[in-house]
């Protein structure tokens, strides 16, 4: 095998040349990891690069996503057939358009990545104790590499999900440590001097260290036969996922190896030519694979793609064993939703009729679709009987070991760990391949907490945004309505930055029925997250609330009382429609302007309403021939857009029961009442005898605040 | 010493009576961990109910929130004047208006109070080192303690903080573990199961474990001994912070004890009194304290007058034999700025005429002011180089023993660990006193990463703005302007929520003076944190920059180049705004209206402007009588207060050159000048014979999305 170090020196002087080239990019791993990478794509993962999707692979995780380079040319070494050498040389290169180099692959954020990996581990442990069955263990049996630096161990969101992969005795997750022992700004003894393998120990892993910088394993060679046995060795290990500690130098080979400009920055053209000349490669040539190098994989595209063949063959028998089990899987391969789940969820006239919190509703669909819908993984951040996310007969993702659960379960006890709960959610929505027609079938990752708490994992819910995964997040106690918790538990900004980002739905039903509508929604769009924005206090059934309207993000729900045309429009979300109800039924009698015509409009989703053409908008909400005000106990940014003017917090919460507060922030009937009707009164004149509303402009956009008592 | 276990459960019998008075709070810790809190407060911290912000008082930090009404309790035992039993019965009242005694205290939030504490423990060691003395080392030697739950433990910002703690060596800080091991949902076996002593020793702790199970400690006497014992170990341990894992029994008492109900749910009248009577009380009877438990405490006060007195006679003496040093403690203790501080910053005539990045800009001021300015501790999150927060000859804060830098220094390495680094700096921020007239002078904390990765630490800057705490955050790299490291870095929404949150100020400064304005703006404003989001590219020198005009938060950096009123405003922020310029020159001559008067706002600190007054805001944006077109590389959402039309961005970002992506996404000059100019015709009429615009109304605000390329 002396072709080894010609290949490792080959993906070295390579990593030198791409970061060279546009003089950017990050070519220290590519340097240090290379007898890694070569171990990893040749001798060890199970993959086939002429199907990357097939279904049965081992998945590859890059947490250190700075590192994309090392991965780009392995995909190429290995025979993807779109990573072509021209490909690579794209990598940062001005020509991004068509670049599909990108300088940190979008799959990615710091630390997030060991998460996300944590996520497949659990659907491939479910999946295999969903289906695999005597004789058929090889149906869904593979293993997920996830590759990590220094960075990554230091993030919270990696710790978290470190515990809960110790936890759940994820054996089919292999984190691969790349322990350079240097980041951007240098040594980590600077910062992070914890013992890594006891700490792992202590997280209940399996620990494999190797020093691929030993003495004893001198040559290119020894040193990927090292990685190759420890990485299968991990592989085997049962009971406990493994972490491979592989102590690597940074920038190996130059002389800026073990520095932190060897991280991100390029070698310079010097440099490059040293690494060049050390490594026996000529400095005047670039991008140069000598032929020994494409021959050294030439086995990997066969192999997998005997590997595939035998996998089908198996999948051929199973079907004929299992034909339900084979047809379930296939439509969940497929992207396919079940048949008749949107029949599983009530209708309107099947709804309870009793006051009841919107996070009481979320519980109804929960418990009539999870039973009967493998898809939905639920789960909870240690606030299961708060969130109704629970189910009769339900299983915990457990140990069988634990007597708790077992691998088939589909309630995951995330513990109090919010980021990790939502980066695993999209570990584990990534499993399924994304087809045409697909209808986000696969995988249904619910994860619960209360609203403020999504704040922890708000970088994981934007990143499910990013590379459109399809997630929901069950975000209870939405606003002061938490009551006593206090300030620190009740979000009033929070929302802006989700009706500020793309990709995300967020929800906030005003009853049972806009419930419904978000639910539906929810999963029957199959592309990024959702946030159900949900209460904790009792809401009453709306007489006028409407599914179909609230999937316009915005409608009618208390029509002006007569064929005048609204003259006030309200518009509400949440618990605040019900009571923008009782204020317009108030208003219309109460105001200076007589028989005012009010409308309420419940917005449950600005970001959809936002999508629809300006005839809806306009005929919804008719802000250039009625005064528009809007009515939402949070902060009344963004509001500008529709309304001219915000009932709304201005402070942070208070700690108080949950009617108490209302009052106290000025959204009690009485006080609402008085200060919209003290506004029409402003904003009217008396012209030919009658009393007029004039319409307010942008920079009139007012903020009706606050409480009585404040 | 028979009093102790009467003192025990009159402690628990409160806890039930508090929670069973209003059905609402959390008594499981108060009954499990009464003894821990008569050994702390009686025999272990130092303190002086009379003065509550002795300046060299231990500091107890309560991470386990929801805990807080054993606080409570012992701050009336130990007589602190406000803390009443009638002050107590509120805790969760109906006239909570009146009321300190919330639910959740506000300077709490999960987790976060492990990092709080860290964040203490600095300050405390790094004061020692500044200003204590051979034969003064009493003047700043106290013991920061931090009660944490097991919540706390798998919450990553707690891990953070512990792997920081760890790391600097910081035997100032003792947490405090009450493992009762069951949370919301029950016991934490279902999702936790690490080695928790061994997790502490690999993070460099030194682990006390403590069992009040134990049948050693049969009495509530033996058991207060026990955990002395134990905490005067942690606090005499030097080179490690210390935990002490107390094992005890929430709900202790009840026959909900060990449940998840126990956590946070009112036991019930019949429960209450079930334990009343176990612990010998009068079940009819509620709010007893014994006249004997009183006694018990009556040391604490005289104790801690006594101490105080030594401490100020210690004072003295070093006033004497330090001059210098003493009067710059007491101008950081009562909070003034140093003089002359605003002097340090350059005013626009001195500052560099070459473009130059704003986060180049804003190094200027930490390179000027941090080393005369003690109060300053800066660091960042492994990205020194490149948030350009450090100065000439700093020292970095780190264990004497590392050879890096010692305890008086004001460099940390946080590591990447952003979530922590906020919440330390929260902590940092907390440790002086808050006086009227206070100008945040004391601690100035200053911490940095890229802005997309203050997205981590989002919900501790909400924490700093919740409490009102000074911390600067220097978030460069602020938009697509990052350039070839992606989607994943490039932040669109994020500014959504800190401009929709109170307390915040929000800064994108144009320009070095922008720059320099914001700087003095974060640094002289007393309350609340800011975030300075500063761009990576370089940015001229704008010629109508003017910090008076930025302290107002908009104002008019380019003026219509006639005497008449502008018919356009174009208004920008940050890196947008001298583009904006050039648009506007561009649009004065090509555009359909002939010699259109077009003015250039720049809107730094939009939370700033929106608090102007309306005659202001309207000179400056005249949204009534102009068109107004928002510029930002950000989503549009908030800017339909103040513009018809937006500029901006509808999509997540991409991997590519920076000026390339700007172009790419319509921020280049011909496009912008090309997309305005038609939204101009589209908006005009030609009325006798001459183009006029009209004014659109709040429903038709518009996006001029997006680039040419897309």
């Amino acid at each position: 095998m002396k072709h080894t170090e010609l290949v490792v020196s080959t993906i070295r002087c390579l990593g030198a040349d791409f970061v060279q080239q546009y003089r950017g990019g990050h070519a220290g791993t590519v340097l240090g990891a290379a007898p890694i990478a070569v171990s990893l794509w040749r001798d060890v993962m199970k993959y086939n690069p002429k199907d990357p999707l097939w279904f049965n692979r081992d998945r590859f995780v890059l947490s250190a996503g700075h590192a994309c380079l090392f991965q780009y040319i392995m995909l190429h070494l290995t025979g993807y057939p779109i990573w072509t050498l021209d490909e690579l040389k794209r990598y940062h290169s001005p020509n991004f358009k068509t670049s599909r180099a990108a300088g940190h692959p979008e799959i990615e954020q710091e630390g997030q990545g060991i998460a996300n990996s944590v996520g497949l581990a659990i659907v491939g442990k479910q999946l295999a104790a969903q289906y695999s069955k005597s004789g058929f263990e090889g149906l869904i049996n593979n293993t997920i590499w996830c590759f990590t630096g220094d960075g990554c161990l230091q993030e919270g969101v990696g710790q978290e999900a470190v515990s809960v992969a110790g936890h759940l005795g994820l054996d089919n997750l292999v984190l691969i440590y790349d322990q350079n022992k240097v980041t951007v700004d240098g040594t980590i003894d600077a910062c992070f001097t914890e013992d890594v393998p006891l700490r792992f120990k202590a997280a209940k892993w399996n620990v494999i260290e190797l020093d691929l910088n030993s003495p004893n394993l001198p040559s290119p060679q020894s040193q990927v036969s090292a990685v190759t046995e420890a990485l299968l060795a991990a592989k085997a290990h049962k009971g406990a996922p493994t972490i491979v500690i592989a102590t690597t130098t940074i920038g190996y080979g130059s002389r800026k190896a073990n520095t932190g400009p060897a991280h991100g920055q390029p070698l310079g053209d010097e440099e490059v030519a040293y690494v060049k000349t050390k490594f026996g490669f000529n400095p005047d040539e670039k991008f140069v694979v000598p032929e020994e190098v494409y021959s050294h994989f030439a086995h990997v595209g066969p192999r997998g793609e005997a590997l595939q063949s035998e996998w089908t063959a198996l999948l051929l028998d199973y079907s004929k064993a299992f034909p339900g089990e084979y047809a379930e899987l296939m439509r969940r391969i497929s992207g396919k939703l079940p048949n008749g789940w949107r029949d599983l969820i009530p209708f309107k006239k099947d709804l309870p009729t009793v006051d009841q919190p919107t996070r009481k509703s979320s519980g109804i669909v929960v418990e009539k679709i999870a039973p009967l819908f493998p898809d939905i993984v639920a789960g909870s951040a240690d606030l299961l009987e708060s969130t109704f996310v629970s189910w009769k007969d339900m299983v915990e993702f457990q140990k069988p070991e634990s007597s708790r659960g077992d691998y088939s379960g589909r309630q995951i006890r995330y513990g109090i760990r919010e980021f990790a709960m939502a980066a695993i959610a999209n570990g584990m929505a990534a499993y399924f391949p994304v087809h045409p027609g697909r209808e986000g079938g696969g995988i249904l990752p619910i994860y619960s907490t209360f609203f403020m708490f999504t704040s922890y994992a708000l970088n994981a819910i934007r990143m499910a945004a990013l590379q459109k995964l399809r997630t929901i997040s069950v975000a209870t106690h939405d606003s002061i309505g938490i009551g006593e918790d206090g300030p620190t538990h009740q979000p009033i900004a929070l929302a802006a930055f989700f009706r500020a980002l793309p990709n995300v739905r967020l929800w906030r039903p005003a009853d049972a029925e806009e419930t419904m509508a978000a639910w539906i929604n929810a999963i029957g769009e199959d592309e990024g997250p959702s946030v159900l924005c949900l209460s904790r206090q009792p809401l009453p059934l709306l007489e006028g609330s409407d599914r179909q309207g609230a999937w316009r993000g915005a409608y009618v729900v208390h029509p002006e009382p007569s064929n005048a045309p609204p003259k006030l429009v309200l518009v509400a979300t949440g618990s605040e429609v019900s009571l923008a109800t009782k204020v317009a039924e108030r208003l219309s009698s109460s105001s200076v302007i007589p028989d005012l015509p009010v409308r309420v409009v419940s917005a449950p989703c600005l970001s959809i309403f936002d999508r629809q053409d300006l005839e809806y908008r306009r005929s919804t909400i008719p802000s250039d021939r009625a005064l528009v005000v809007s009515i939402e106990a949070w902060t009344s940014f963004g509001w500008a857009r529709y309304a001219h003017a915000a009932a709304s917090m201005s402070t942070f919460g208070h700690s108080g029961p949950q009617a108490a507060l209302f009052e106290y922030f000025g959204f009690g009937v009485d006080h609402l009442t008085k200060v919209i009707g003290d506004w029409v009164e402003k904003w009217s004149v008396v012209e030919g005898g009658k009393r007029q509303l004039r319409i307010p402009g942008i920079g009139d956009f007012e903020e009706l605040l606050d409480g009585p008592l404040h």
